[in-house]
C-alpha cells in the first residue's frame, strides 16, 4: 500500500474497490448454500464464548453495571452493521479483552468521584466514546492506515501471540478459580464447603481438558481414517460446537447427592431482568456529566483510539495475509471510519464498543478457505467423473475441469488478465506429467487419474470471500441475548477449555511461534521444519541469527505481557506494540543484516525490485535467483482446518513480483524425463490496484514432487 | 514345527537348542551395558503393576488369605527361576488374571466345607498344584506343544485381544469403583461422605487419564521434534515409570482440608505384618486334607493345566512372532515341563502359581528389538563417521559398516551360511543406488550419505535375545515385596490408567484388531492401511470376505468375553479358545476360500511349497508370482516403540520359502536407471532346525522406494 496522506483518498479508494465487488459479496455467499453454516457456526462460537466470558468479567469489575447482555449486544450490533456496510467482510468485530481492561480502569476511576459515581459512569463513557470516535474519524480521513505496511510481520505476530497468551492466562485463571469460593455468591452455600469445592475443581479439570482435547481432535477429523466421509466432514466442521454440547451434557451426568451448583455454570442476568436495560437510555444522562469530566474524557479516549487503530488494522491485516491469496481488495481506511461511527453508537447507548478481534478474524478467513476448497473440489470431482464416464482423454478432462474452475472464479470488474490463468498452468504441467506415463489422447480412467488425490494437489488456496457468514454469525450472537437461559447451562469450566482451545488454534501459521519452536528443535530435526512449513529463512539465515532475532522478539513479548499485569498502566500495552514500528525501522537494521531481516520479517519499504528466485530442489535445472519473501503457502490452512493439503514438497510463494514467463521456464526441461520429478504449477494474479498493494503477487506451488532427501 | 509325539523328543530338542546359545544369552545381555535397563524397567512396571493389582483383587476375594505379597513373591520367584534355567528367556512369567479367577472359584468352594474351610484352603490348593504339575509334566513329555502350530494367528490374536479387553474392563471397573465406598473400609470415615467420594472419583479420572495420555505420548518421544536427542531417548525408554512417578507426585498436590484418604492408594499389608507369612509353611498342613478332597483336587487341576498349557504356549509364541526375526530357537516343550515344576513349588509354599503372560511377553520382545536397533545403530553410525573422517569412498564405507555389523551378530554354533549375508545385500543395492547419484569411489560426505537416515533404513528388525533383562525384572519384582511401603504411595487411579495403557499398547501389530479398524475405515481411505501396515490381504482378499472373517472372529471374541462374566463357569473360557483349533482346521475351510484363508490366517499345515511371489510395485519389472503370507514386517515394533523405522513403502516378509536367487533377480534391471526406484534389500536366514520350524524364513525389505500411488 502506498503511504499517501492526502485526506480522504484512502477512504475513497477503499470504497471504490469494495463497491465493485459488493454484489458478488452477497451472491457468492448465497451460492455457497448450506455449507456456509460450517464457517458461520465455527466463528459464531469463537466470537460468542469469549464475549460472554468477558461480559462476566466486566460484571464483576463494574459491580453489575455492564453484563454479558451488553457485550453480546455490542458484538451483535457492530457485527451486523459491519457485515452489511463494512469494507472488509472477513473482519470479525467483538468486544475484546483490551476494551474490558479499559472499562475496568475507567470504572475504578469514576466510582469514587462524588460528582460522577457508578450512576453517571455510563454517561461519562459515552463522552469517552464521542472523543474516541472523533479521533478515529481524524485518523481515517488523514490516511493513518497508509502506514499499515509498517506493522510488519514482527508486530502483527507478536500481537497475535500476546492475545493467545492472554487467552491462555484466562483459561488457567478460570480453572484455578473453580477451586475457590466465587466473590459474589453466598459463601455458606453447600457447594462451597471445602469438599464440594475440591470436587468442583476436579470436575472442572475433567470438563475443560475434555473439551480442549476433543475439540482439537475434532478439527482434524477430515484426515481421520475411520468413519464415513460425510461424518468426518461434519465433525471437522461442527466438532467444536458439538463438543461444547457434549461436555455440557457430561456436566449433567452427576446426580443424586451432588449439589445443583456443581459444576458452576454461566452467570448472567436474563435480558428481561429488571436493571438489565438501564443502559439503553444513557444518552439522557450525558448532559449531567460535569464539563471537567467531559474534557477529561479525552485522555482515556486517546488510549482507546490508539488501541483500536492498531487492533482493528492488525486484525484486518491478519485476516488478509498473503498466504490466503485473496482476490478482493482490502479496506483499512474506510473500516476505521466505520469503527468511529460504531464506537459513537455504542457510547450513546451505553454499551462497550466492539473492534476487530484476533484470533477470530484470521480464524474466519481460514474457515472460509476450507469452504472454498470443498466447493471447488466437489465441483471439479463431479466434472472429472462426468468426463471420465464420457471416455474423455486426459486433455479433454483437463479442459472441462478448467472450464468448471473458471466458472467458480469470482467475476470481478477489475480482474487482471493474469487471473484467467488459474488452472491453465496446472493443466499444462500435469498433462505433461501424465503424458510421460500414459497416452494423452486415450480415454482416462481412475488408474491414470486418481480424481480425489489429483484434485487436492491441483487446487490453490482460495478463500470464499463474502459477507453472509459474517452477517449470520453476528445475528447468531444477537440471538444469544435471547437464548441466555440456554447459555446458562454451559459450565464455566467448558469456557476455560474453550479459551485454551482458541489460544492453541491461533498458533499454527504464526511464524514467530514456529521460530520459538525451532529453538527447541534438536539440530538433527530442523530439516523436518523445512519439510512441513517450508520457511525459507531456515535455509538462508544462520541459526544463530534466527535465535537472536527470536529471543529479542520473545523478550519484547514478555515485556508486553508483563505490562498487562500492571493495574492501571496496563492499558498502555498497545503503545509497546506501536513502538515496534520505529524499533523495526531504525534499530533492528543496525543489529541484523539486511538480507536476514528481509527473510525474517519482510517490510515492503525495504524490498528491492523483483529479482528471480531459486528453488532448492535439485531436480529443477534452471536456477532462478533468490526469493524475496518466500513464505508458508498453505500450512496455516492445512494444519488447523483438517487436511486440505499435505504435500511433502516445499511450497513457495513469492511476493517479489517474479514474472510468469520466468517461472514457466522451470517447467519444461526435466519433467517428462522423470516419473517422480516435481510438478511445478503456478497461479498468478494481481491484487487490485485500488487496494493499493504495490507488489504483484505470484503464489506458485510445487506440487507432489519428491525432492531427494 | 513338526508334530512329533515321541516322548521326550521335544524336550530334548529344546534343551539342545537353548544350551547351544546359553552362554551367549548371558554374555549378550551383559555386553549391552547400562542400556539393558530400559527394557528391564519397562517390563518390570508392566509386570509388577498388574500383579499388585491382582493381589489386591485376590485379597478381597479370599478374605485376606492371599495378598499382593504372595502374588509378587510368586512372580518374582518363578521369574528368576525361569530366566536362569528356563528355555525361552523372552517369555515373562507372572500371576495372571485367569489364575486369580481360578483361585477365587476354589476359595468360594472351600470356605463353606466344614472339613476344609479357609484354614485348609491353601493346603488344598497345594494338592491342586500337585495334580496340575503332574498333568503339565505329562503334556510336556508327550510333546503336546508340537501342535502349537495349530494355534494359528486367529487363536493367538483373539486371545491377545481378549486379554486387552479384560485389562480395559479392569481399568473401567476400577475407575467407577473410585466413586463408591470400598467394601473393607470404615464406611463412616470422612473421605466417604458423598462430597469427598465425588471429589475422589473426579480426582481419579484426572489421574488415570493423565497417566494414560502422557504415557502413550512418552512412548513416541523418540520421534518428537523438540528436545535434545538424549532427552527424547530417555523419555521414550523410561517415560512410563516416569509418568507413574509424576502422577503419584501430582496426587500429593492437594493439601489443606483434603482428607488423607484422597486419592485412594494401594492397600496391601507389609510383608512383615503378622499373618502375612502364614502361607510359607502350608506343606505341613497338606496331610490334614481329607483324601476325598485330595482326589477331588484333580478336577480344578485339569482346568488349570489346560489353561496354563494354552496360556504359556501362546504367550511364548506371541513373544517369538515371525516379524521379530529371532535368531535363537524356541523351547515350548521344555518350558512347559519347567512350568510344571514351578507350579508344584508354588503350591507347596502356598502362593498362587505364575505362568507366561500376555501382553507382557510380546512387550518384552518389542522393547528388546528397540534396544538391539539402538545398539546396532550407534555402532554403525560411529563406524560410518569414522570412515568419512578418513575420506573413505562409499564402497569402503559400506565395507567397514559391514564388518561392524557382522561383529554385532550373535555368534551361534548352529548358524547357517545365509545369516552371514546380513548387510551384504543391503550394501550391494544401496551402493548401486548411490552410484547412480555420485561417484562411488570419491570420498563421501554427509550430503551424499546422510548417516542417521540411511542407517535407519538399512537396519533389519533384530531382537537382543538374552536372559539378563528377564532376570533383572523378576528380581525387581521381588524387591517390590520389600518396597511395599513405597508402593503404597501410588494412587489406585494411576493403576487404572496403567491398565488402560497396557490394553492400548498391546493393540498395534494385532492383525485382528487392524482388520476390525479396517471395517470402520472409509473405502477411499483403505489404501492408507496398505501404506502403513502393508497387509497383503487387503490387496488379495475381497473386502466382503475380510469383513465376514472379521465379524466371525469378533463374535467369537465377544462370546469368550461373555463367558468370563459367568460366575463359576467363567474359568472355562480357555476351552473356547482351544476350540478354535478344530474350528480353524475343519469349519473355516468350508466357509472361506483356501487362498483367502491362507492370506488371513496362515496355518503351516495348509501352506503349499514355495512359489515365487510378486510385488505390486510397478517399478519392479520382474513379476515373481504371488506371496504366500506376506506380513507386517516391523510395524509392530515401529508403532509402539517410538520411531525405529517409518518407510512409506511396503515391507514384505515371506514365510513361504522363496529362494534367495529368485529374490535377487529383482534388483538389477531398473535400479540404476531411476533415482527414486525402490531399494530392494533382503536378509535371509533359517531358523535352527532344532527349533523345529520347517519353513525357511526370508524377510525382505523394500526400502524407501516410492511406489506410484
Amino acid at each position: 500500500m502506498e503511504e499517501s496522506f492526502v485526506p480522504l483518498r484512502g477512504i475513497k479508494n477503499d470504497l471504490q474497490g469494495r463497491l465493485a465487488c459488493y454484489k458478488q459479496d452477497w451472491t457468492g455467499g448465497f451460492r455457497a448454500g448450506i455449507r456456509i453454516l460450517a464457517p458461520t457456526t465455527y466463528i459464531f462460537f469463537a466470537s460468542a464464548i469469549p464475549v460472554i466470558s468477558f461480559g462476566e468479567q466486566l460484571e464483576r469489575n463494574t459491580d453489575g453495571v455492564l453484563t454479558a447482555v451488553q457485550t453480546l449486544a455490542s458484538t451483535a450490533l457492530c457485527g451486523v452493521i459491519h457485515s452489511i456496510v463494512g469494507g472488509q467482510p472477513l473482519l470479525i468485530l467483538g468486544v475484546a479483552e483490551p476494551t474490558v481492561l479499559m472499562y475496568t480502569f475507567m470504572f475504578n476511576f469514576a466510582k469514587d468521584r462524588p460528582d460522577l459515581g457508578p450512576n453517571l459512569f455510563l454517561a461519562w463513557t459515552g463522552w469517552v466514546c464521542v472523543w474516541t470516535a472523533i479521533l478515529l474519524f481524524l485518523l481515517a480521513v488523514l490516511g493513518a492506515c497508509s502506514i499499515i505496511n509498517r506493522f510488519t510481520r514482527i508486530a502483527g505476530e507478536l500481537f497475535g501471540l500476546l492475545i493467545a497468551m492472554l487467552f491462555m492466562q484466562q483459561a488457567i485463571k478460570g480453572l484455578v478459580y473453580e477451586f475457590r469460593v466465587p466473590d459474589r455468591e453466598n459463601r455458606k452455600a453447600l457447594e462451597f464447603v471445602p469438599s464440594w469445592r475440591f470436587a468442583n475443581g476436579m470436575f472442572a479439570i475433567v470438563l475443560s481438558f475434555g473439551l480442549l482435547l476433543t475439540a482439537l481432535r475434532s478439527r482434524k477429523a477430515r484426515s481421520w481414517r475411520y468413519g464415513a466421509g460425510w461424518l468426518r466432514g461434519f465433525i471437522a466442521d461442527y466438532g467444536v460446537p458439538l463438543m461444547v454440547l457434549v461436555w455440557t451434557g457430561v456436566s449433567y451426568i452427576p446426580y443424586g447427592q451432588v449439589p445443583k451448583g456443581i459444576p458452576r455454570r454461566l452467570f448472567s442476568p436474563n435480558p428481561w431482568s429488571p436493571g438489565a436495560y438501564d443502559n439503553w437510555t444513557v444518552i439522557k444522562d450525558m448532559t449531567q456529566v460535569p464539563l471537567l469530566y467531559i474534557i477529561g474524557a479525552f485522555i482515556p479516549a486517546t488510549m482507546i483510539a490508539v488501541l483500536y487503530y492498531f487492533d482493528h488494522s492488525v486484525a484486518s491485516q491478519l485476516a488478509q495475509q498473503k498466504e490466503f491469496n485473496l482476490r478482493k481488495p482490502p479496506s483499512f481506511h474506510y473500516d476505521l471510519l466505520l469503527l468511529g461511527f460504531l464506537t459513537l453508537l455504542c457510547g450513546l447507548i451505553g454499551i462497550p464498543p466492539s473492534n476487530g478481534v484476533i484470533p477470530q478474524s484470521p480464524m474466519h478467513t481460514k474457515s472460509l478457505a476450507t469452504l472454498k476448497h470443498q466447493l471447488l473440489r466437489n465441483r471439479l470431482v463431479a466434472t472429472a467423473r462426468k468426463s471420465m464416464n464420457q471416455n474423455a482423454s486426459l486433455s479433454q478432462l483437463y479442459g472441462s475441469m478448467q472450464d468448471a474452475y473458471q466458472q467458480m472464479q469470482t467475476p470481478l470488474v477489475y480482474q487482471q488478465p493474469s487471473v484467467r490463468r488459474g488452472l491453465n498452468e496446472l493443466k499444462d504441467t500435469t498433462v505433461q506429467l501424465a503424458s510421460s506415463m500414459a497416452n494423452i489422447d486415450a480415454p482416462v480412467d481412475e488408474t491414470v487419474f486418481d480424481i480425489e488425490k489429483e484434485i487436492d494437489d491441483l487446487l490453490p488456496i482460495e478463500v470464499k470471500e463474502q459477507r453472509l457468514s459474517n452477517l449470520l454469525q453476528a445475528a447468531m450472537v444477537g440471538g444469544c441475548v435471547a437464548a441466555m437461559p440456554l447459555l446458562k447451562k454451559i459450565p464455566t469450566s467448558v469456557l476455560w477449555g474453550y479459551f485454551a482451545f482458541m489460544a492453541i488454534e491461533s498458533l499454527p501459521g504464526n511464524q514467530f511461534w514456529e521460530r520459538i519452536l525451532l529453538l527447541f528443535t534438536a539440530p538433527s530435526r530442523r530439516y523436518k521444519v523445512l519439510e512441513e512449513y517450508h520457511t525459507t529463512f531456515v535455509e538462508t539465515v544462520p541459526f544463530k541469527t534466527i535465535a537472536m532475532f527470536t529471543l529479542f522478539q520473545t523478550s519484547y513479548l514478555l515485556v508486553c505481557f508483563g505490562i498487562t499485569w500492571i493495574p492501571i498502566a496496563g492499558v498502555l500495552f498497545p503503545l509497546m506494540i506501536m513502538l515496534l514500528v520505529p524499533v523495526r525501522q531504525y534499530i533492528l537494521p543496525k543489529l541484523f543484516k539486511g538480507a536476514h531481516l528481509t527473510d525474517l520479517d519482510a517490510a515492503e519499504y525495504e524490498e528491492s525490485p523483483a529479482i528471480p528466485f531459486s528453488i532448492a530442489a535439485q531436480d529443477i535445472d534452471v536456477a532462478l535467483g533468490r526469493a524475496q519473501s518466500a513464505e508458508i503457502l498453505d500450512d496455516m490452512v492445512t494444519r488447523s482446518r483438517g487436511e486440505i493439503k499435505r504435500l511433502n514438497s516445499p511450497k513457495i510463494t513469492s511476493s517479489g513480483g517474479t514474472p510468469v514467463a520466468e517461472l514457466k521456464g522451470i517447467h519444461s526441461p526435466s519433467i517428462s524425463e522423470k516419473a517422480y520429478s516435481p510438478r511445478v504449477t503456478e497461479l498468478r494474479y494481481e491484487r487490485s490496484p485500488l487496494g493499493g498493494r504495490s507488489s504483484p503477487r505470484t503464489p506458485s506451488k510445487l506440487g507432489e514432487g519428491s525432492t531427494p532427501k
